[in-house]
């Protein structure tokens, strides 16, 4: 295995991606798919070459005082390297993204206009300790004739470098060129921001991980961005919820999986219903043993509670933690909303379809739930086959994103020699 | 009239925007319709107070020696304001569109899912000179739903101010607020600064005008912004075009209309094309006053030509000269096009459908012509009504931009108690 240094020349990367993402334009879906195939194959085939570097970064891991989770997230198995082929399989599958005529018409002066679906290019992903990543956003950019430069985290790099390699023997017999999968492999922060302003090389950054990384992305990158991820999301318990309901959503949405981004972090709840449902709160918080931060008046209410700050209302906990805030009326709520949200999924739980339409209608994010758990949003659980990411922006892409994402159009226009 | 003070609160005019944008989304298609039509009589209606502020922009550009074709376009006239009006009336007739459903179903769990259509909240426009963009961009905003910020160059400033002064007269008794169209009445360089990173206020940015404007809100605003215009378009004649094809839609690309983004600015022939054809070419240019500025090889050819830089093959002339570069072959012609164009438009043409069809698929940018003039990448000419401006970035809107580009999705979850 190749040693990992720390000059790598990114801007060779680059360019060798994007001249490699001129030779996949032209590949047919069927010799795209069947190189992913290949590709699944010999990344089963050759496990032991991933395992053992997976061994390295498990061992800095351990040296490093990494946390359980932690290092579950970026442990390997023969089990888990199989489900990575088995994805690449089912990528294969999907419809291809690219070469769809979205519509065609002729003008008055008999020229034609096709409006289609082409690749990005060069996608630049920029992520943070799952090595699985490596994998499937290799897939989801080939599928969609798309090159990529990977730039993961330094605590998988000997992972992740292991998984190009045998990417890139995988690749060999395929018509994608190996030069379509680039891997920065380099521990140093600059790598990465050097990434942020490759305009000319790379069409779009991808980051994903913590809002820190993204945020760095979104702030310095002159790289147009797909953001994804941050969900600070909230649960309104509005005046007239039902009392089941509100509280089998509650607690799915906060404990099903606390740290995934669609897991709720805020309880925003109407005063009336808290007065009146106290008692079914109470014991349901306790039973599944969620920490409440709570505004003065939920502390009022809820026992062992502990006094919120600012800080409670923006950020995500990721963990069994939530924060309670006490509206007065759902206007308080949206506000609150508005305020703390980071635009991804949002829920209001009432049996008056005035208020549910109103907060459906004045809620600005991805995806808004009456009556429901914000962990829907979510591409296997809608039915979009495998995910980029999913997106908080507006443009471009909004909610879970599949392989449509990473596409643009072009149009073709087939003239006999028209002039204006 | 106000006076144009320097100490606008930009911030405070953005937060005004967004909520006022709160007010609109939930507007029917019928009010702001109605609201549309009644700013349009009010603007044709009181066109002295128009004319009136624009006097003191045309004095100001009399006294600074602005060009004649500057102050063409600063200059306004009852007609013109008349025409302001008509367009207004135009995009009242276009379809809504916001509140499209893009897609539904239900999932087997009866959680019924539909993307929608919606505003994307405050429209940032950061423009130049030509004031009939100060109503064109707010009709297109308020049809689509969105609150606009308006930032104009500082030449047309009291034509400007005064047409939003109108505007705001023209809102009232409307349900649309007056508070959604917001002016920085400011000439001072920083106001626009301010509102590149304002993104808890502002949901994209337009910027409109020269290609250094352009790069200037690219590389600063971490707001997102949608790339406008652009056009370093190339007309590429191959070894088999025809020859009176070839010289015709030269002629119109370059000539028509010079100054903007769709015309061409570089003519990249094969050699042997040249060879064969340099005396019609030659004399076409000659009679359509077109200088030249050329490689070597192009230099021994055409007479009067004078020797073409770096710079001739990267800017936009917006003028009737050309810069010409010869070639040995289509893949020599399509590296060129790569390395200087700036993806707005480019064609080629050729009575070889094999060179065409490798041209379409390898040339990356907006539009592609096979043996038509670039000059049809415009919202006009392809039917889409009224144009925001054209896209030449690949995510979110590419090519001529209608309506349909200021809106984002929202996916609306109805449940009845689904957890997950």
């Amino acid at each position: 295995m190749t040693l990992i240094k720390n000059d790598v020349n990114v801007e060779a990367r680059a360019i060798e991606a994007k001249k490699a993402s001129k030779k996949l334009i032209i590949l047919s879906k069927e010799e795209k798919n069947q190189a992913l195939l290949h590709l699944a194959d010999v990344l089963e085939r050759e496990y032991e070459t991933i395992l053992a570097a997976n061994e390295k970064d498990l061992a800095n891991g351990r040296e490093k005082g990494f946390t359980d989770a932690f290092m579950d997230r970026l442990s390997l198995s023969k089990e888990r390297i199989a489900e990575f082929a088995q994805g690449l399989r089912e990528v294969a599958e999907l419809e291809d993204p690219t070469g769809q005529v979205i519509s065609d018409w002729t003008l008055e002066n008999d020229l034609q206009v096709q409006k289609v679906t082409v690749p990005l290019g060069v996608i630049g992903m920029i992520y943070e300790a799952r090595p699985n990543v490596t994998v499937d956003a290799t897939g989801l950019a080939l599928k969609s004739g798309n090159a990529i430069v990977l730039k993961g985290g330094s605590s998988a790099i000997n992972s992740n470098q292991a998984i190009v390699e045998v990417m890139h023997r995988g690749l060999e017999g395929t018509k994608i060129p190996k030069e379509a999968v680039q891997f920065i492999a380099s521990t140093d922060r600059a790598a990465t921001n050097e990434l942020f302003t490759m305009k000319e090389h790379i069409d779009v950054l991808i980051p994903r991980g913590g809002g820190k990384l993204i945020q760095a992305v979104v702030e310095n990158a002159t790289v147009p961005v797909l953001e994804t991820g941050v969900g600070n999301c909230h649960i309104y318990v509005d005046k007239d919820a039902d009392v089941e309901k509100a509280i089998s959503i509650l607690v799915n949405a906060k404990t099903d999986r606390p740290a995934v981004c669609n897991a709720a972090e805020t309880l925003v709840v109407h005063k009336d219903w808290l007065a009146a449902h106290s008692d079914e709160l109470i014991a349901a918080l306790k039973e599944n043993h969620i920490n409440v931060h709570g505004d003065e008046r939920a502390l009022e209410v809820i026992p062992g509670a502990v006094l919120a700050g600012e800080e409670d209302w923006k950020n995500e906990y990721l963990s069994t933690d939530i924060a309670v805030k006490v509206v007065d009326n759902l206007t308080d709520a949206i506000t609150h909303i508005e305020t703390y949200g980071t635009k991804h999924s949002e829920a209001i739980v009432t049996e008056n379809s005035e208020a549910a339409e109103k907060f459906m209608a004045l809620v600005d994010a991805a995806a808004i739930y009456h009556n429901a758990s914000t962990r829907f949003t979510d591409g296997g659980a809608l039915g979009f086959g495998a995910e980029i990411g999913i997106s908080t922006q507006k443009l471009h892409a909004r909610g879970p994103m599949g392989l449509p994402a990473l596409t643009t159009v072009k149009f073709l226009m087939k003239g006999t020699g028209q002039i204006r």
